[in-house]
């Protein structure tokens, strides 16, 4: 089969670190252009100012990755499905679950593909950690999410602004991965978020959820971390503690610790070209609708500003 | 066939002002219980003072009205589920959307019907409004929902406190509308709400959607309006103008004005006997994700105290 024609939209410093490399390293596709109004693109691929020019000057593509900030990639990706083109969002889909639902029936309609990606989901441990879990009663849950923000978003403005996540950037990764590895669903009963005089987005927040059972999950989200930083999830079940740590890359369970390399971005890929080569989407707006949960019933404390 | 026996749980002025009689006046219903802490219930009816002890003491029942404040529906909701007890839950159907879906998968597994109620759909010039709207072009729609909470709502603090929907909790009976009879999905693009200092949730909001092919809708809500109120909207279509007033009550085409009886609760508990009857659910969960969007993604402003 001749590799899916992919175009890259949005060249900051996740397409490059990840997107790049994982395309590179996959078969299955091949890296078509580049896209992006400042940027100069890379050797030997050819690189447009905007995605508008792109599909008038070619070169021909089958699919977009979308790395642009949420707050414009409704309208890209819109564009791409009505010509047929299939879709690779970045997270978070959207800056709000209406247009992600929009653009899911639109896929629909069209019949291209659209993934709304979670390259947490895709971390060493987490497939193993939801095989674990699947048959265990789960009593408690704990996601501690302390991370420096001058070191992994700097300058970042789009992150503060309104449709930006603020700290809820990183925490969604986790919230992707307690949605995916935990057997019950679960939603928020309280929420703290604090809110940096200076920004309109959360720069900590401290939620509280529980499952259907019961159990409760309490989440602490922090940007303000400085030293060493703490990705981890810790579930206390029947049969003893699990806990990954990293971001999810390390799984310890009660007999045994799991580690595997990276495979984060190529994951994602894998399994996008599985969706496009299968005429299917997969769009799972649930991390994104508990952050939407926490923003609409938590409760909002203004803290001191915060500057780059 | 026999009746359905329903309880009503949360005495408060919308169970009493309006569920009450729309129950009274089905035939397919009989009201089996009332449910409140703190209040005695009506003539005649057995009075509980939780929905714990209607459970344990009986009357038997086979659904359950609830019309508490969203912060403890779920609970409610999901203890009636869990007995196969069908439940109608007011508007908004919970503090968040998690809890709603999972309530909704609930619903499923057990087999009893669950309906989230928009009242304002089943407003007289709704479903004509539908209609005519079906095979139009839409240009714009405004919307303008101004009320004086002091009459609407006096006393209520729970509507003001985090996970009570402030401005909203009129404001979405507009979203219930819209989604209804606009033929397109929409979302939101620019929110700006106004908080009250001494408040957790706004007191106006100023919206913007696009709907899929572009159409403006702009929301303006507003709960300080004194003197005559508004609850209006506005559709620009190439076949002239809409506009359904008086909370959907009225409605006025290019070509005539459509006045019926208020039917709105009569409407809903015909359609929960239907569902019942019909062994399904009904939980469009649209209009409070298009709420939770406009406080994930809008911009807040501080304004000044509000007191009763």
């Amino acid at each position: 089969m001749d590799p899916i024609r992919i175009a890259v939209v949005g060249m900051g410093k996740i397409a490059r670190d990840q997107h790049l490399p994982a395309i590179a390293g996959n078969r299955a596709f091949s890296l078509a252009a580049t896209v992006s109004p400042r940027d100069s693109g890379i050797e030997g691929v050819p690189h447009l100012r905007s995605l508008d020019a792109l599909l008038e000057e070619g070169p021909a593509i089958d699919a977009v990755a979308l790395c642009t900030p949420p707050q414009v990639r409704y309208d890209l990706a819109a564009q791409a499905l009505a010509r047929g083109i299939h879709v690779f969002l970045e997270k978070p889909p959207g800056a709000t679950l209406a247009e992600v639902h929009a653009l899911s029936a639109q896929a629909e309609r069209t019949g291209a593909s659209l993934f709304a990606s979670w390259h947490s989901r895709f971390a060493a441990g987490v497939a193993p950690a939801r095989a674990w879990l699947a048959e265990r009663r789960i009593d408690s849950v704990k996601v501690i999410w302390r991370e420096d923000v001058r070191v992994w978003h700097p300058g970042q403005a789009w992150i503060w602004e309104p449709g930006g996540l603020g700290v809820f950037d990183p925490g969604i990764n986790a919230l992707s991965i307690i949605t995916h590895i935990l057997p019950r669903p679960f939603f928020l009963s309280e929420a703290t978020l604090e809110i940096p005089e200076n920004r309109a987005a959360p720069i900590a927040a401290d939620l509280h959820f529980r499952d259907t059972r019961g159990a409760p999950i309490h989440m602490d989200l922090d940007w303000r971390q400085t030293g060493p930083q703490s990705w981890d999830v810790l579930v206390e079940t029947d049969a003893g503690t699990l806990k990954l740590a990293h971001g999810g890359a390390v799984l310890t369970l009660p007999s045994e610790t799991v580690r595997n390399e990276d495979h984060e971005y190529p994951g994602l890929y894998a399994r996008f070209a599985t969706l496009v080569t299968g005429g299917r989407s997969d769009v799972d707006v649930s991390p994104l609708t508990l952050v939407a949960d926490a923003f609409l019933r938590g409760t909002r404390l203004t803290t001191e500003a915060f500057f780059d």
